[in-house]
């Protein structure tokens, strides 16, 4: 039988009675012999109880930034590390005493090998022989995600949501039929459904979307995860982990567009309030101006998002305008300062209430028209568009946060994505 | 330079700020750049929590017995092991921060292998290579103790308390000089220093005398780890914790009687108040009836101390005493009333209210008249024995136990422990 990949959350896992209810999850999965390896987070608040410790070994006080840095982040590792193990025990226990053969993996033992890069490392070959035969053999194995070892035996986590990554690369190295993340909503929807209630639970949805989705802020899958998935073309389910064993809980498939026979010209609405618009003003109109500006800016770690350029009221002088995540926009604004005399600009503002909305669809590459529904659609609520900017299967435009759900709900209609009745 | 072995337990390391101490303690036990490896037990109330969910998750109620058997000791050691190896990177943390050169070296990683006895495992090899030659170059290694891997790199635990013996066996792998045990007391006394302020701190003891302190319930070291000690020829020196790096802090060595020149003819006197007398009246006088009996003992897993054997009243019977520990007697009694037939006795009584006292020293062996003194000791204050046992380097007695502080100063003062002033 084919093997497929289970993956559950911190919240999925964050006390023994939740652990339970995973094990007859897991129970039912396995529908009598299916070869099932399930990945598991640290029960939630192990984590963060975890980083507290070690940054104050660390020399940092608590709920500061991250110590960081060589000499702190290899210990930090071992430390973290500990929780998912936990876990895993925990798993494997729960799993017997219903009867299901099953044993915890650490990630030594299989072993999970990523490069050197302490607290951010990444997964760079998966040992599937011992473990494949454990589990074709029928027994459950439970695998703590998040983490690996160096190819010199060294402990390494791979950052904040990688449990993720962690499942999706150990569904590839099994060549497993699906990687299922079961998490705490029941799919991806066509927007979000706190905005409005015609939201849909969409069936399918290809890597490309996803990607779009999960980096505009709709928080189901990490991106790393996404790009692994697309990469090598492991087909992700989304799923929700409170629904019992047997109910109706069929999710969302992530998988390749080949898979998806009737492909909508826009599958989702995405929105992020978490932006901030400075505009340079007034800048002067020479050769290299825009390379010292978004050089200062990568110097200066800004995630630089859409960016306008227009003419000024002043002969030979220019406006440039950008967005970044609203907590960058003062240390942008700083960076560019420090070198204001050299790139010769008249004022800088920051404006912090703006949103972004996004529409996103891979019908979009065959489709002619779809930016003029959008705009209409604005125009008719008499929403104002501060800036655009596209790609093949997103269109994205920064308005006034004010107006974000209006706009959301408009788009949802005018793409023809509510749900009947 | 020699290197040295240093362990702590959990009260030493129970928060961080007791790990930035002992990580003071640490660079001054290092001293520029002697070879330290260290043991560490979990943080103080860590281990009892990750049993708790284990247990729960294995299916038992919290604080119930252990689980136990196959199916559950494999990942409760997975489980449990976790809290050692947070320590390991907290301490590395804590000594970087003192500038100090440290590294955390989980068991699999060295590999330190032990039989597959999950959660009473036996430490059976120690690759010294790596370690050593990590530590020979100026860098402290953190071990977890408590805990191994084995041969099937699986992960296995040694029971409770078994950082001493990790600790006395990584020493005798990297042949160290010494191991360090660092506890709450300052070392090993002559007596229970609460029942007699002129009990003194023993500069050294054998380990045959340790072993029968340790085992009569003096609890500064695990029994398994003196046993340990004396097999490889560790010596192991016991010393405080809680006394701030260069004040002193001499302890108790724990040596070869060999090295120790000045031999007392006592060293000290060990009490236990854990102790039942159970008498069984009129036993039918036949062959084989004492097999029986203490066979059925061992079968119910009860400890048999000391044995006593008398002639009863009536013609043909015999009277059989025996001690165990108090919470086994009942136990006891169980056991040998399923077989009153077989074995034919007219009556069984339990003693809980009895002491048993002895005195330790490796100076008997060639000195006569010791017993004598005990015996006149405790005649001239009134106490009644009940019960003696001897061995090669001991004397112990069984009286009533609200004589137990009066019969150690007793036998403090007559073989001339006290203290002076």
């Amino acid at each position: 039988m084919a093997r497929v990949v289970l993956k559950f959350g911190g919240t999925s896992v964050g006390d023994v009675e939740r652990i339970q209810r995973v094990a007859r999850i897991v129970a039912h999965a396995r529908n009598g012999g299916q070869p099932l390896a399930v990945v598991v987070s640290a029960m939630a608040g192990e984590t963060d109880r975890l980083v507290k410790l070690a940054r104050a070994a660390g020399g940092e006080t608590p709920n500061s930034a991250p110590a960081g840095g060589p000499g702190f982040d290899d210990e930090y590792d071992v430390i973290v590390s500990s929780g998912e193990q936990v876990t895993t025990g925990l798993l494997a226990l729960a799993l017997r005493q219903l009867g299901i053969p099953a044993r915890s993996w650490q990630n030594w033992q299989i072993p999970i090998r990523s490069n050197a890069d302490h607290a951010k490392a990444r997964i760079d070959s998966i040992d599937d022989g011992r473990l494949g035969a454990a589990i074709d053999a029928g027994e459950v194995a439970i695998i703590p995600g998040f983490q690996a070892v160096t190819h010199e035996d060294r402990i390494t986590t791979l950052g904040r949501g990688g449990s993720d990554t962690s499942a999706v690369a150990v569904a590839a190295a099994l060549n497993a039929e699906r990687c299922d993340i079961y998490t705490d909503v029941d799919g991806v929807y066509t927007t979000d459904p706190r905005i409005t209630q015609k939201a849909q639970r969409l069936a399918r949805i290809s890597y490309e979307e996803m990607l779009e989705m999960a980096s505009l802020g709709a928080k189901v899958l990490q991106t790393r995860s996404v790009e692994l998935a697309m990469a090598k073309r492991v087909r992700v389910r989304v799923l929700s982990s409170f629904v019992e064993p047997g109910e109706p809980n069929p999710g969302t498939i992530v998988c390749d567009e080949e898979e998806i026979v009737e492909k909508q010209v826009v599958s989702g609405v995405a929105y992020s309030r978490d932006e901030a618009k400075v505009s340079l003003l007034g800048v002067e109109d020479h050769p290299g101006v825009a390379a010292e500006i978004f050089g200062r800016l990568a110097d200066a770690n800004v995630n630089v998002d859409m960016i306008v350029q227009s003419q000024a009221r002043h002969e030979g002088r220019q406006n440039i305008v950008f967005t970044c995540p609203e907590r960058e926009a003062q240390r942008a604004a700083d960076a560019l300062a420090a070198v204001r005399e050299k790139i010769g600009y008249e004022d800088i503002l920051i404006r912090r209430d703006v949103a972004k909305v996004s529409v996103i669809g891979i019908g979009m590459r065959s489709q002619v028209g779809v930016a003029r529904t959008m705009f209409q659609a604005l125009s008719q609520r008499n929403i104002n568009i501060e800036a655009i900017a596209t790609s093949e299967i997103k269109i994205s435009v920064l308005i006034d946060s004010a107006y974000t759900e209006l706009a959301v709900r408009a788009l949802h209609t005018a793409y023809g994505l509510d749900a009947v009745g």
